[in-house]
Parts: C-alpha cells; sequence; structure tokens
C-alpha cells in the first residue's frame, strides 16, 4: 500500500489549527491503518490544564478506545511537529511502526539538549521497529508552530 | 524541608495496588509540593485502553486541574517504578525538580535498549535541573511489579 504522506499531513495541519484556536500549541497529529485515519489529536495543553496533551499522546489516547488496543503496530503516526520526548515514548510504548514529522525542533540546545526523535529511538533499541519519514510539508508546520512561539515571546 | 521519602513511596504503592486490582500494572505515583500531596495517579492502561496512561504520566495529568498550572518546578514526583521514557518526557516538561524511584527497570536491553531514566535526561539537558533519588523502598517495587510481570507471562 502507498501512502499519500502529504494528505495525511495536511489532515495533520487541520487538526493542529483546531487547537491553536483553543489557545494551544498549534501542533496536530492523525494515526492511519491500512490507510484508514484510526485517531486523530491536537495539542490541548493550556484548554485542559494538562502538561501531557501534546498532540501525539492525546491521539495516541483517542486510539485506543477507537480500536479497542493499545498496541498499534503497522500504523502510521503523523506529526506536523517533531514530537518531544514524551511523546517519542509514547509512540514507542505503543509500537506504532512508523511516525511521520513535519517541522523539527529548533537547534539543538535550544529546547532539549542534545535530543532529536531518532536519538532517542537509538536509545531505546527501536531503530529496526520503528521509522521515521523526515521532510514532508516540513517548512509548513515549522511556520504554524514558530509563529505561535514568538507571538508568545518563546522563540 | 526534609521529606519522608518511604511515606510518600509507601503512598504510591498503595495507589499501585488500586490500578493492579483493575486489571492494570501495579505501578502507582504521587506527586509533593511543599510536603503535601497534590496529586497521585496510577497505572489505567488496560481498564481504560489506554497506551498513555502510565502511573506518572496519570499523576501529571491529574495535577493540572488540582493546581491551575501545567509547571510544577520544586515539587517531587513519587513512583514505584522506574519511568518509562514516555513518563520520563512528560515529567521533564511539567519542570518537575525531583523524581524518587522504587524500583528499578530489568538489566538494560531486555525492554528498552540502553535507557534508563538518568540517560535520558542527560540526553534532554536536565541533568542540573531534574535531581533523581533512588532505592526507596526498590525492592518492593520491583517485587510488585515482576510478580504482575510473571503471572502474564512477560518476565
Amino acid at each position: 500500500m502507498t501512502f499519500d504522506h502529504e494528505h495525511f499531513m495536511e489532515m495533520a495541519i487541520e487538526e493542529g489549527i483546531k487547537g491553536g484556536k483553543e489557545g494551544n500549541s498549534p501542533v496536530g497529529s492523525v494515526i492511519v491503518r491500512d490507510g484508514k485515519v484510526i485517531a486523530r489529536g491536537h495539542n490541548l495543553v493550556t484548554s485542559t490544564v494538562d502538561v501531557t496533551a501534546h498532540a501525539e499522546t492525546v491521539a495516541l489516547r483517542n486510539a485506543g478506545p477507537a480500536t479497542g488496543t493499545v498496541e498499534l503496530p503497522g500504523a502510521t503516526l503523523y506529526t506536523t511537529f517533531e514530537p518531544c520526548p514524551m511523546c517519542t515514548g509514547a509512540i514507542v510504548a505503543a509500537r506504532i511502526g512508523t511516525v511521520v514529522l513535519g517541522g523539527r525542533n529548533r537547534p539543538a540546545g535550544t529546547t532539549y539538549g542534545d535530543y532529536t526523535i531518532e536519538r532517542l529511538i537509538d536509545m531505546v533499541g527501536f531503530s529496526d521497529r520503528l521509522n521515521v519519514v523526515t521532510g514532508i510539508l516540513q517548512e509548513h508546520g515549522e511556520t504554524i508552530r514558530n509563529d505561535w512561539l514568538k507571538q508568545r515571546g518563546l522563540a
């Protein structure tokens, strides 16, 4: 099966914009299995006062009741911005097969030291179980999020 | 202020046992600030079909509405078992000041490659912002969780 990464990333961007309208970081995520969207999520940190409610983690939270299972091997998670360490850990815990990224984090050292999604996946021993696809609508993902950070004096 | 780590770890163990009675991994967590418990959480993965509902992440989720803020500098998070990569990422995101561990993961290589909480904290550049205290009721924490894994043929 071929995936249209840009198509699903556009859906993730729309999802992120919903979160932004509620005052959250405008990051969105969709989870796809067998060509169908099985869950969506957007950042809800500010609107629900929940530090764990990043887009990817929310999408994974929603995927359980939607599928009846907590592990999703073979599924692909799209996210408009590089997952933080928590979200990468959640993606690993869910046994997601592929993660597709939009924007990348600002230069190393500014937020999370030497962290990159690839380095954490390597540390936890999942490099051969979790495929990372980068560069899908990357500039779009970075522009939306960085504008939001700038508006708040965070970048 | 001095903290009685064993006292709060015993509360975390009680919390974990609640989760175990609901069919979940019997890990529990409490978050303490200024000597008072501000949030609790136990693993809810199985009972709520939520792969992200580990004890530490649930406690952090509960802490937001309880305190009105998503960042908890100066707070201490107790957990009966070494946090997984997701939970360590959540603890970092919440700017928790100290994490106190009970049990430690099985030998490196069996679950998450070379991961330890200390190594991830180092990667993300939080070694001087997040203090790790180990060895508090460690054997108790390991026995409860390892018995649960054995019962399920997972260890």
